[in-house]
């Protein structure tokens, strides 16, 4: 009976992501190809030159993506191979699924599929959504529950960012309101619909140690190094990109420091927490995704940057208690902290940024790449949506309450999928374990160290 | 009697490694300069540009071998400052070997050596090959055997590779052939040679930690990230260069999918082998080397990643107990399974996807740069070869077979050398132990951590 | 009583911390804004251009600050979350420290401050001399005390940086004498004002351990793979900086192996010491940096790199006990033996290569780009300084004495400033464990992971 639940899933997961595949495959042979290679000189070394410009971004993301965000999961003592495994399984099967469900619209529009480092990037970008979403659910879930949250959250996601970028003309190049605010909300409705009203009390095995700390807060350097490519990116090379590194940057350190004043005033005894560094030194790179290329001052990006930190921090200690007490939900990697309240906070201040910046800054226009899209739309200060600039801060209002409202809605939804019975929940005892989904050897090989109880004892400590 | 096998290598160690920096102080002093500098400003500009479509690339494929391939090889728990050591030892030592060899032909045919950045690529392939052998033997070898490993496969390499790529033509931008399959076979035929028909037992140390597999799994992100640049750079610049970097991305995402769904087919109670996951990811790295430049549609290298990563989960839970059980073929780190088969795997698709590419791809070339040459040789679809697509398909096979049979006898003779008196292995017991290398400090000042039994039990339990 | 001097530091960090983000966002507010940006076309291709050439430089030693030095300094086995924390903060609150000094000298000259990655790049080399300096009393010192280190450090580094650079006209593109050996004997001041004639035993949490060695370690790796960008960043693009990146290559490659060579022959049976391995394999990214751009040959950074290997790997042996012994000095992390004696070498490297050089290198010019100011100094060959070769050489060593003398001066008055009673040292038993600066939260819950004696030896084990 114990051993009922895992059984299944043996079939399933091995099942679902073989069908991924042949999906994927079949897709590819029949419409996907590649752009015809340039048969000219000048256009070799146009291609070869914005190559140079879009790789090493690349790189960079997806450094950001396997190697930090794995490594920031590690906080979980014993499940630091699951979590680097799982989060790096979602990256691809999620990409992979964006590939093709993007594909099948280009290919209704266009006949034919082409493939290059732009669609991987945005078929990434949907890959994101997926993996900050799943940090609420982290450790309590299933393998193939998180697949399923990747398969429902990749089109839903495609939906909501063509409806806040392309339909409603929001300007976020960082990607706050599509990536973040969308991401954080579908998760936080996954764990509401799947978890329902019971409390659940500390897991022992969900409380860091100084080492897989230690690990996390490595995850956390690289996502924070890393981080101004992942907004500048979509920009538009020249002026608009140079500045959205430096405002990620400006952003990003002042966060640290921010995140250090918060933490020491909050703590008991003036000491620091661990998680309140690993995330709030980030919050600066969430906030300030939807004015990053904007034309606004230095100073802002500084100021954004502390207040987020400072929002993240107080999440951490206040209402992410108060949200598991009075609405039991549960937010295991505090996403809520660290993407919703820095993601609000960086729409509100797009709204803002948009209405004090001068009409006439026909020198510097707000220019936007839209992150799943490609396709650059130009919004001069005069002519920005309807009505100005009034238009475009209702606007950028209206794409954050349709992130919030269809990603909470879908979330809930997808939520209730993962509760089908032929998706067994892990159960409680092998909840973060890492034995649940490895043969470790060490437990089956240990008695060949030696029969000494010495030798037994000294196993033992190696498997900690 | 047991202080006097290691008592040799200490003299021999210093020793051999100063001989080499002594020639290679010699010979940079007599024979190699930087190019002259370019005195226009339009040529000034161009170097720039050159230098900046390189650099990032050269970086990318550092961080895979210092970092990536370091902390791979981490699986081993108590080996994991002499593997880190080893391969940055040996990554340095064989790229000086590589720049003295590759400068001596230079300089016989031009008289003067000119040293740039191409130099030190080819070098770095020449050092991969070494990298690769090796791991059939870690653990089981002394430092100053490997270092024989290394002074010995690297003329054989740059031999094999000038007969492979320059002779034959054959073309393998990425190294499946030339590096992948030719270090794999030079590799295990150093352990046989090396350790005979003994049959040996698991060593209690050899045996992961979940820990050592977690730091193990990062060298395998770390890898998995940045392997496009090893693809890509010998790559002409535009298309070819392009679509290089897509295919091993294409590949190695389709391989890091496959590799999750075999092992659970293949391991008890559908869980997933650390094992495999680590190795099986790069599959798709390795296979996609011979074709990925070529003209081949996308879902061909979706294909061949899937499949390599079946062929290397298969190799490690059936070939490599096979091997050892009827061949007494000990491959410690499973190189057969991540280079060979996949190798062997992406010569035979070179040669299809030759066979089947149209004839008038005049729009298309085949672009060849060789890794080890930096010359470029165009090979347009009509004029492949003395007989068009069949005799270049034929090339691939000879090539396959050269690396295949050169570096088997090759990795045979260079195993007998290990066996010399003065190159004595390490006892058994000091296998796989960093202290065999190390002077680890605790062991002698754990003593003054305290006198209470407590505390020294703390002690031991921080050497873990 | 003993709970006095950590209740003071608890309200003076966030104070002096959250004083710094106030003044930078003021200053800010007033003074900084972005660069025009370019109207027409052909200048946003330029830009475009210049942040591809510059970005990934920028990201390589972001990478080596954050991570790299991070973890280099992770060998205190119970110190790891702490030391990642302080080298982070200190990083960010240096450069934001030195970007308000910068932008007020600016603002003196041209009213307005124009924020670009130059600007921050020049701030980031500010904050290294920080970084470097602290590793000479970490572990024994408050964060508030490293805090005040910083605010000391960064004005004398941007004073004494023009006396050599700008006033001087010193040679010095990787930083050698403006960074290293400033930053080296600024921090030996402070160690020695700040601990006085007080001989200190061995601490039991000082030693390393395997698993400590491995990180940092890694950490060496790391800056290891990315120091080519450091001492190549600040070099006129095209020649010049192709010739820094291979000659920084060359030394870096040579010390590594020179590096195994001295250690095996200074310590016991021939065996390496990990604390060797982590600073003698960069020492030659440091003594190259005086001469990386020059046009001196090869073999001179090979043999750069090897002498700088064997002074810092004998410094380790003999030198740093002596100084201990004799002067009482501490020196935590060996900064003397990483960058005094391969400062001071090459140094003198720099004037022996300006000596050395032909008079008429017209087509080799010495060019030089001041790492902190962004101005470039063309030097050629027959008009350097007031005597040609001879007056240049002087110079260089001028500009060693500058950095020697007022770093040693500056830093034995900020130690002395240490020694204020309102920043009070951590207890001797807190030091060099994180427990002081983090709440560790396994201490508080491990009593929930179960009552019985087992588990509470496997909480204690977790913890370890």
């Amino acid at each position: 009976m114990a051993a009922q639940p895992p059984a299944r899933p043996r079939h399933l997961l091995p099942l679902s992501l073989g069908l991924l595949q042949g999906v994927l495959l079949l897709f590819f042979a029949l419409f996907v190809t590649y752009d015809k290679p340039s048969a000219r000189a000048e256009d070799v070394s146009l291609v070869a030159n914005q190559l140079y410009g879009i790789f090493p971004f690349f790189q960079d993301i997806q450094v950001m993506l396997v190697v930090g965000l794995g490594l920031l999961l590690t906080f979980l003592p014993r499940y630091g191979l699951s979590v680097l495994t799982h989060n790096f399984l979602l990256l691809n099967f999620s990409t992979q699924w964006a590939l093709v469900l993007q594909g099948l619209l280009q290919h209704f529009h266009h006949g034919q599929v082409h493939l290059d480092l732009h669609s991987l990037l945005t078929a990434e970008f949907a890959a994101v959504t997926v993996l900050i979403s799943v940090g609420a659910v982290l450790g309590r879930t299933s393998l193939c529950q998180l697949l399923v949250v990747a398969a429902c959250e990749v089109p839903v996601y495609l939906a909501s960012e063509w409806v806040i970028i392309t339909h409603l003309g929001v300007l976020d190049v960082g990607g706050t309101i599509t990536i973040h605010v969308f991401s954080c909300y579908f998760g936080l409705g996954v764990s509401k619909a799947l978890f329902g009203a019971a409390q659940r009390p500390v897991h022992p095995k969900e409380t860091p140690t100084p080492r897989s700390d230690l690990t996390s807060l490595v995850g956390t350097l690289i996502l924070w190094v890393f981080w101004p490519s992942f907004v500048a990116v979509p920009c538009q090379p020249g002026d608009a990109q140079h500045r959205a590194i430096l405002n990620t940057f400006l952003a990003m350190s002042a966060s640290a420091v921010t995140t250090v004043v918060a933490s020491s005033l909050l703590e008991k005894d003036g000491k620091l927490s661990p998680g309140h560094l690993q995330n709030g030194s980030l919050a600066g790179g969430v906030v300030i995704g939807a004015v990053a290329d904007m034309a606004v001052p230095p100073v802002a990006a500084l100021a954004l940057g502390s207040l987020s930190a400072v929002a993240c921090t107080l999440g951490f200690r206040f209402l992410t208690p108060l949200l598991a007490r009075k609405l039991t939900l549960q937010d295991q990697c505090g996403i809520h902290n660290l993407h919703g309240l820095p993601g609000v906070l960086g729409a509100a201040a797009s709204a803002v940024a948009v209405l004090a910046s001068p009409e006439d800054n026909s020198g510097s226009p707000f220019t936007q790449v839209s992150p799943a899209g490609g396709n650059t739309s130009e919004v001069p200060g005069g002519q920005r949506g309807a009505g100005g600039a009034g238009g475009q801060a209702l606007c950028q209002a209206a794409g954050l309450a349709v992130a919030v409202g269809g990603s909470l809605l879908a979330g809930l939804l997808t939520g209730a999928v993962l509760r089908l019975p032929c998706l067994a929940r892990p159960p409680e005892r092998l909840c973060f374990d890492d034995s649940l989904y490895f043969t470790l050897q060490d437990q089956a090989e240990s008695p060949e160290l030696g029969g000494t109880a010495e030798e037994g004892a000294l196993a033992l400590k190696e498997r900690v």
